[in-house]
């Protein structure tokens, strides 16, 4: 039904029919308070991918060993925030309904509750798992409730206490951190910890959503808000790996904006950042 | 009432109370399609004006003779385009009452209804002036009717037939020169022609707009959606000399996205522009 | 039998059988001497030819109303010059057999050697029009006698005395002005005399190449060797309607390196070049 | 007395008469001998610290908490370096004769000798703690004795030997190495020995001079003179983290050259510098 | 006895002795109070000259037939304007002194002041020509009378009344206009006038001063002070043929900074000023 | 016999005659794939030299005190890659002929053969090690056998099993990986048994690579391919003085693309590992 996108993330060529993983950008920015650009991420990203391999030799696996389809970018109402994240809601919900993996690229932060919200009515039960560089619990901002850096608190407004554990976090107001304790789990500044997550959310459903920024800027500048003291690729990886293990049942990479590093190490992070996330996910 | 900002444009630093014109920024560039940035304008200008003169060689004026207030930046809602609309048009409207010109400084082509919104309730019978390289009169543009791509369309539908002078077009899609023919008049691709229409607008108030991507992008690569074979800044410059024995009671200057040009150029322009624009108000 | 390639420059999306026009990348930059990038150029072409409109004020006509099957880029050996100029060659004869104009992008100016054999083999008469900034008519070139700065001199080689005529050249060296003087007709500077060139070749089969760079670089500085003292865009398009009534059976523009220009101007003035090059080909 | 700046760095815009902390830039880069560009750095500061929270997760305080003046940029001499360090030295002097903390935002390494002469005078028995890539011992530099590369042999000259403890040390040429080992401490490469050094100057009055590129270049590109080997930004925060215990009477951030970092991570980080050394400073 | 420099501007590699013109670059910009950067023109010169021929189509010589000596680069005082001042001024005379036409590569505009005080000694009643953007004749400049906003008013202290010829001038402040009518002669923003002023100087000793700024940003991007509506590089080469005729017993380009143009256009276009210069000097 | 280069890398001035080493460019990117740019390495690096001292903190030894010669750069062909690396492999046997140690600067990494040819000609029994993020392994890519991706396959061509040592590699095909378990030794990610190496490869002659971009990339983000996940400076620093204590009879440092960097951080690192680089070479 759907059509196939030629110039597709490599090695990710496969028709939708047969593939277990479905990758699709929402290239939506409307909101970005600071420096507006994660709208060209996901465009930068397949035209990039191509200086990268298909194998990992972090994982011995390669995408020509799995079956991801590459719907290509969805066509998102610039201006319009409601509309944009039912857009997203819409084709995160086809996807799941065919049995399949939605990962999608980002756009801004707050693209994760469109995917949220649909994978909130399948599977209820689902949990969080944010690795970031910023809080984004903020009621409100700048008086809009939908807004980048308030997504995670709309997450938890659909999922309610005990369901979000975030990771890797240097950066928010105080009161952020502070609503936080009573409703979420916060680990500051690197991923100490995650075993015991891990653990604990065995055989539940897991949504994973990484805004790239939890990298250190150094190894990814090309962001709107580089936040300094972050991670590095290898720590990234590693906890990816952790949580692979996990049933992930969608998940998403986000806030690349590919303008802000002329070098295109950024884009080329990110492109082996979602190799991994797509080599590690359980498909059976 | 308003406090004075520190942090003005080159020679504008004068009280509220004292001055025939205010200068404010409208950072909105939410339904940009293309190219995102038009937000920073305002400030970056302010911080280059720095690196021009006060004294204008071409009209042997100075921005030191003429009272103008920088009234800084609106804080608008990104991502919710009718309410920062709403938010511009207030402050307008604010302006306007206390007997003072209006010139803003945007943002995306867009930002203009806002001000024509509150222009055309003072003045019922304004007409507009736009110099442009697009025509901006698509009915909707991906679903949306508030956009930079409909913008004129619906100054249009405030203000009708007949009121609005198109100068400088040379993008567009069939659709829109054709209703254009009907509905407005447009000049392509230069400034033929302005004679007449300044001629016939004698004693009528105006509204200029000038969307500084009129100029050609040799002199002005820093906006979202360049076009070769625009004007010089010599014709620009001219042109608005023109317009300038009009009773021009609003008017604004938009779509410089300085990070699209690293050289300073365009936002040295825009600066340029805006000081020669200020010294041919007619403020009585 | 080609399949149809999804990402296209826009407009360019007709099935190849049905198609009067085929465009095609030759993305090959390996004998360039300063500065490389020009294999770069339609693949970014086709990215940006999305912020241009289909529709041309200028010639009122509209790519929706022809059809250009875009046939993707070739894939060339990097470092074998002769290889990719037989890849060029082999593909341009499979477009001209069946019975289509072929319109190459580049690539360094050397790309046209490989679309002229096959021109040439098909229509033993047929003449060049070449606009360029750079007379590109060296014998050999640090040795090497393929090269774009001998691309020229190569297709004399090919076709022989009085075929060959050049418009806007303003760069070379003195060896290349005498060689020429004999053999080719030059203009220098500017597009004075094409007039009688066009009287001239009436009925004739012509081949166009223009080299981006006969633009003053202020226009278009996204080329590896810019020289001041080119034409403007308006200068440009003038003179390819004016060539556009006759016999043109293989184009081609090249030069665009698109690294060197950050702000996209030069990639967006390509893209309209190209517009305006494909809706004034007579197809009939 | 003096008037507020209204655009401040972020959470700095307290009256002076209330506040305990005293920022100021000193836009000065006229020895800069290899690459200018600092004299922009504090305005950049100024308009990027927007990007980051008044709040610090690492030390659980907020700007909001302490009372910082923004005094806005020094006016200073191009091309007069003895009259631009007089200019600072005054300035200075008037902050700590108000009793307050001046902390001075570079401008090139030699702007520390203008307040270094004027903390001298208040407090003669102060130290001086330098975190830096480079020595800056030389006696002089192509026949200038002010310099950027001369300015802690300046400083010494006024405090002699043992008051001077640098960390990070990796540049220099061996003559300075060799004159340091008899008068001041240097700790190559990074931080071992600060708790040493800090157990030592309990009580004194100590003036910490933070040269930005200490940091590694990967963290901080946007400098002059790039050393790669440095410290992370997790190793300057601990050790400024360690000197807080100290009686820092005066203190500065220099070397920010934003314009050779296009991504705006160098500012950004320069930016969070700053806060976690203003959040740090005991105040009364 | 100079030595000869390897990397030299492109065909101007000739010994001193046999030389008839001596090229030397004057990085200095230590006064330039906006965006410093003009020291690095003449290497940058020297490196991109290779991109451009020794041949010039529009005069029809080559740099091959004349000869010229590229002395390299002073090694100027940064920080120390009088001194650096001095130093260029003892390496003019040395050159004068042996019967070579000094040709300068700056720099800031203030080295100009340098270059004429040595040529002023040996031709006392030598007249200035200027091609320049800005008048450049303040009084003195943020209280430094050595700057190069003051530069054309220091020449002027030398040489008196109507010896100085500006044009192009389109900045400056109103008073530097009002002083200019009665000391100087000025045409503003072209060379309107020039033939005139050749005429009148037959037989005098000239020294030419080209401020590059006087190119129109569209093509000159590449300076710190960029101001719209300037000449092309067709009016500017034009101008500088007229003028060939003259005594022309020293010249300068000045105010490229490379860093400002990252498509290298700034400094090709500089570069065939250059050469375009040097081929139309008298030697004799 | 050869002449001096007076531009060449900073304390590498000393004659040919009297150097126990002699460094040289070989400006070739002719068959890189995806972003050329390395030809400009070696001039940029000369250039940029002079930002970093000869004294090295480190190894406590100046290049002052050892005798480098700089031959240059090499006039290569490009779009031939035979000849190109014909000319590589005479020059490097020159330097060997005399005595002396070739240390090349890249250019793309197939360069690397160049050397290796003329190397193992006089050294049968060379072995190499190769500090890179790629395996370069090979058969062919796109057809061609010399390629930058096929190097190591090439240089294995020439001597066979167990001559070859790999550390730091993080990408390449499954196959590459596999077909080197049987051929040579590859150490992923690090430089973990680089000890046993060297213990293993005492008294031997070794030909040491380095492609830069094994370090990561946020530290050398001026590469055509660059990888994230790579090791520090102090970390490659640290290898090579392991290294350092080997039987090493030429090396070269390649891969550094100066244009993606536009900080220079990767260019001045570049400079930095060459001095270190330099200084360890035993020369006896």
């Amino acid at each position: 039904m759907l059509s196939k996108n030629i110039e597709t993330f490599i090695g990710c060529d496969n028709a939708y029919e047969e593939s277990k993983i479905v990758i699709f950008g929402a290239p939506f920015d409307s909101t970005t308070s600071f420096r507006p650009g994660t709208r060209f991420a996901s465009k930068a990203m397949r035209g990039e991918s191509f200086g990268i391999e298909t194998y990992s030799p972090y994982q011995d696996k390669d995408l020509e060993d799995i079956t991801v389809f590459d719907g290509g970018d969805l066509e998102l109402s610039f201006g319009n925030t409601s509309r944009a994240l039912g857009q997203i809601e819409e084709f995160t919900a086809l996807v799941l309904e065919d049995g399949k993996i939605p990962c999608m690229i980002g756009g801004e932060h707050l693209v994760t509750l469109g995917a949220v919200r649909a994978v909130a009515k399948k599977y209820p039960d689902v949990h969080v798992i944010q690795f970031d560089a910023h809080a984004d619990l903020r009621e409100d901002y700048l008086d809009e409730t939908l807004s980048h850096a308030t997504v995670i608190h709309r997450v938890w407004d659909l999922l309610g206490d005990d369901r979000i554990f975030q990771f890797g976090i240097r950066s928010g107001d105080r009161s952020e951190f502070q609503w936080g304790k009573d409703h979420i789990f916060t680990n500051k500044f690197n991923f100490n910890g995650l075993e015991d997550v891990v653990e604990k959310l065995q055989g539940k459903p897991v949504y994973l959503t990484i805004d790239l920024d939890v990298l250190d800027p150094s190894v990814f500048p090309g962001t709107g808000t580089p936040e300094a003291g972050g991670v590095s690729f290898m720590e990234l990886l590693h906890a990816m790996l952790k949580v692979s293990g996990l049933n992930i049942v969608g998940c998403d990479v986000n806030e690349l904006s590919p303008i802000y590093d002329q070098s295109g190490v950024s884009t080329a992070t990110a492109c082996k950042v979602l190799r991994e996330l797509l080599l590690s996910l359980k498909t059976n």
